[in-house]
Formats: C-alpha cells, structure tokens, sequence
C-alpha cells in the first residue's frame, strides 16, 4: 500500500510538479489531483504525468486527501487557504512550499483557526530559474534542503507526515522556527536577489548603458545571474519578508559604508581585511558544500 | 621572420604567461624572456616553456626589446617602471595588463617622461580565478577583449605594435580613453567584487554564522563566486580606481535607497519595475553575449 492515498497539489510547476513527480516515482501516493492557475497549466501537467487528473472542486479533493501541497506564489496563499479550509477533515494535513514562513503563518493561523495544527509549513530550497510544469522534475529535491518550521499547534503525526513525504522526494529536512527562517533567507537569499536586481537596474537606466554591458565579463555574470529572476515573483517575496530584508539591507549599508570611508581614507589594511574574511568563509562554504 | 624579436614579461603568472604562450603558438616571437617576483615562479615558467629565459638585467632585456609587457599587480607598477625606464630605446614599445588605467597612465607619464609615447596601456578582460605560471594558457585571450586606452603621445605606429601583438593572442581590440575605462569597469567589475566580498563579510563576521551557510544555495553560490577573488589584487584595485569607485558606490547606494523605500511603503509597484527592468537587461546582456 502506498503511503499516501490522495495528494492534492495546488500550483503544478516546478516546486508542486516536481514534489508530484517524485512522489510517484518513490511510488508512495495513489492519486495526485492538481489545481492550477490556468486550464493550460493543469491539463499540460496531466499530459506530462504530473498529475493523474484535474481537480474538479476544492471540497471534493481536499475533503478526501491525505495530503495537500500549496505550491503558488507567496502572495496567493492566503486566498487559497480561505477557499480550502472549509473542506480540511481531520485526517488531511496540509504544507505549502512558500520562500517565506512569517507571512505563511499568519496566514494558515487566519485562515484555517481551529484547524491549524494540521498546517505544517515547509520550504523546499530549490532554485527556480525556470518555471512551469515543464520544468518539472522528479529528481528536483534530491539531497535538496527542506525547512519545516512546525507551529506549537502541530502535531508529532502531522509533522512526520510532511517529513517522510519531503525524505520520499530525497530531501534532507531541517527545522527552524518561521522567525528565524527568514532572518536566515532575507540574508542569504533574498538581499543577493535584491542587490543583484539594483546593480543591474541601476546600469540599465543609464543614457549609455550599452556601454557598460559591452565590457561586462564573468564576474558580472556571475553576480548578476539572479537578476534575471522573475520580478513578479521576488516582488511578492520581498514584500513578504520585508521587515528581515529591511534588518538585512540595514547591515549591509553599514558594511558598504564602512568600506566606502576605507576608500576614501585609503585605507588599504581594513579593506584586505574584509576581503580575506569573506575569501576564507566563501572557500570553507563551497568545501562543505561540495562535500 | 617573427613579427617580434625580443619580448620582455615582467609577471609570468596568468596575465603574462598567457600572454607569452599565445605568441609563441602563433610563431611571432624569436625570443621571450621573464621576470618574476620570485626565483621559483620564473624557473617554472621557463620549465613549462612560457619564457625562453630568465631575465638577466633589466637594463640588458629591455634595450634591445621589441616589446615589454607590464603583468605584474598594478600596486607594482610604478616601482617597476621606474626601474626600467633608463633603458627603454627608441624602438621598444611598452604595454600593461593592468585593470586600471588612469594610475597606470599617470604613474608612465612620470617615470617614462619624454617616451611615455611609448607606453600604450591596454587592459585584457580574463578572468583570474587561478593564478601563477601553472594557470596560463595559450589560448585565455582567444575571443577575449582586450581594451587599449592609448595616449595622445603614441604614435600610430607604437598602437598597432600593441594591438597586433594581442590580435595574435586572439583577443578582439576595444579602445577607450582610460577615464572611460576606470569609469566602465568600476561599475560592471569593481563594485560588484566589493559587494560580493561585503555581503560574506558581513555574514562571516555573525556570531551564528554557521546558521546562515547553512541555508546559502545556489543564488548566494553564483552572487558570492568573485568574493573568493584574492583580497590583495582587489584591495589594490580598489585603491587605484577609488574615485571611480566612490561615484559607482554612491550611484549604488541611491539605488538601494530607493528599494528601501519602496519596501518600507510596500510600494510593489516599484520593485516589479526596478527588478522587471533588471531582468530585460540581463537576458538582453546574456543573449548578445552568447551570439
């Protein structure tokens, strides 16, 4: 018997397609039911077997699921928990895969009251450079991180639900309360986004802009990947996080001004210091990671 | 015959080395000699064929060069010209690869005097991830640009020396004058470096440290690539081009500013501009650079 019987995903791109594929492939769900934003986005899904059908009204599926994954942009979530919450038994649990945790929160305690407990939200760190069910790919989670941060509400079962579900896809789980869930991303993911977005944006604007970007070579590149993210998506997310991106984008002016009086007093010491620091903690981190 | 006689190396390292091993593929040098920091570094080159020989005296190699590239960090540069200068003779050109060129050019107009004419400054775009004689190649330049900043001193003649000798590296040749030169890469190398190097910095520097690399995927992996860079090159490159620099960090700030404001508004109206704006760019960027 498969460990779960019904898993409804709300969002069949990258994150719930390739959570729905690699819960397939593990062979541990009966039925994966999607939602989507659109009747191209969800009948495609069930073309590409990301799905075995289409949903047909949010009672009917989540009334009878196991398991249901809210896999939409962060700005949608509340919506679609006030539509589902009706319909939560008392056997369904429900996780989401949202870049933010505070805010999702908040939102699943509005929404979904006396049920909360059976809420356990999670984040898949899986980088979304393309999107779409397309893009969706059974082996996305493997040896991937996944951030659970439980509510005081969960229980042990409802949790372990969603654990063994991620260690089905691969994912190695973590914990974390929602707090500093997005303390820790607002620094390590969020103000690189934003940073890289304004550098780009900044030359962009610029009457001869062409050229600058003739001259940009690989550590533009590099810097500047992640600026070609999608907008609609980091405005939400940074919207989302706004008060630990603000902390974030506090320190780092500080860093940045502190560097900018070493210049202008040349002061050749202090800034070889920052560099080596950051060299050795960018060396030892890609040790660790490539481990 | 050799297009080149004698060319001098000062720094037989990733610049120079490469530099070295490119015309010798291409047959247009009878003879290449090098200088080093160190005993060791020009023995390894002349042991893996980047220099025919180790340079014996400056005032011996230099006079009868046809061509002296400059290769060293450009914190040395100064100290070096003047070393030389007593020796240059009428038909040597010299060249740089330094990645500034307002410091360079001023630093050639007060050691070279009345042959600065001489002097062209040129600048190579080649990533520098790894250095030393075991990191060059003869083929680093192929498709690279190498831009020239010449002086209104050189004579045609002594360009073209410059230019066809990185023609034959396989490099494509930009000219620029050097305030545009310091200008252009403050923006699209410099500040991005340091804003690299500060954002680990900062991290690094956290009492729970550990907690965010943790989390760090693969947007901080692309954004932080350039903050390994070596701390004493890119202290000395900040140095040299601190004016450019300060105007680019100050454009930086505003930028930033700007999004700051624009989260403690929630104004998401702004964001999805600035990072829609950023994101056209860069594919834009990305698209050309793949042609």
């Amino acid at each position: 018997m498969a460990d779960f019987g019904r898993v409804v995903i709300y969002g069949v791109g990258l994150i719930g397609g390739s959570f729905a594929l690699a819960l397939k492939k593990a062979g541990a769900v009966e039925e994966v039911v999607g939602f989507g934003r659109s009747v191209g986005a969800v009948n495609k899904a069930r073309d590409l077997g990301i799905i075995d059908r289409v949903g047909i009204s949010h009672g009917a599926e989540v009334a009878d699921a196991d398991l249901v994954l809210l896999a939409t942009p962060v700005a949608q979530m509340g919506a679609l928990m006030e539509k589902i919450a009706p319909y939560v038994n008392a056997q369904t649990v429900v996780t989401d895969g949202g870049s933010t945790k505070v805010d999702v929160v908040a939102a699943a305690r509005h929404h979904f009251g006396a049920r909360v407990g059976q809420f356990v939200p999670a984040h898949p760190i899986a980088g979304a450079e393309n999107s779409g069910p397309e893009a969706a790919m059974a082996d996305l989670y493997q040896g991937r991180k996944v951030v659970l941060t439980p509510l005081a509400e969960n229980s042990v079962d409802a949790i372990e639900t969603v654990r063994k579900a991620w260690r089905l896809c691969g994912a190695d789980i973590f914990r974390l309360d929602p707090e500093a869930h997005d303390r820790i991303f607002a620094a390590v993911s969020h103000l690189p986004h934003l940073l890289s977005f304004a550098l780009v944006h900044d030359l962009a604007v610029r009457d001869d802009s062409d050229l600058y970007f003739t001259f940009a070579a690989s550590g533009f590149r590099d810097f500047t990947r992640i600026a070609a993210s999608q907008p609609e998506m980091w405005r939400d997310i940074c919207l989302a996080n706004r008060r630990a991106l603000l902390e974030e984008i506090g320190c780092f002016q500080s860093e940045l001004d502190a560097l900018k009086s070493a210049l202008e007093t040349e002061d050749g010491t202090y800034l070889e210091e920052v560099f080596g620091v950051a060299r050795t903690a960018r060396r030892n981190w890609a040790e660790n990671q490539s481990k």
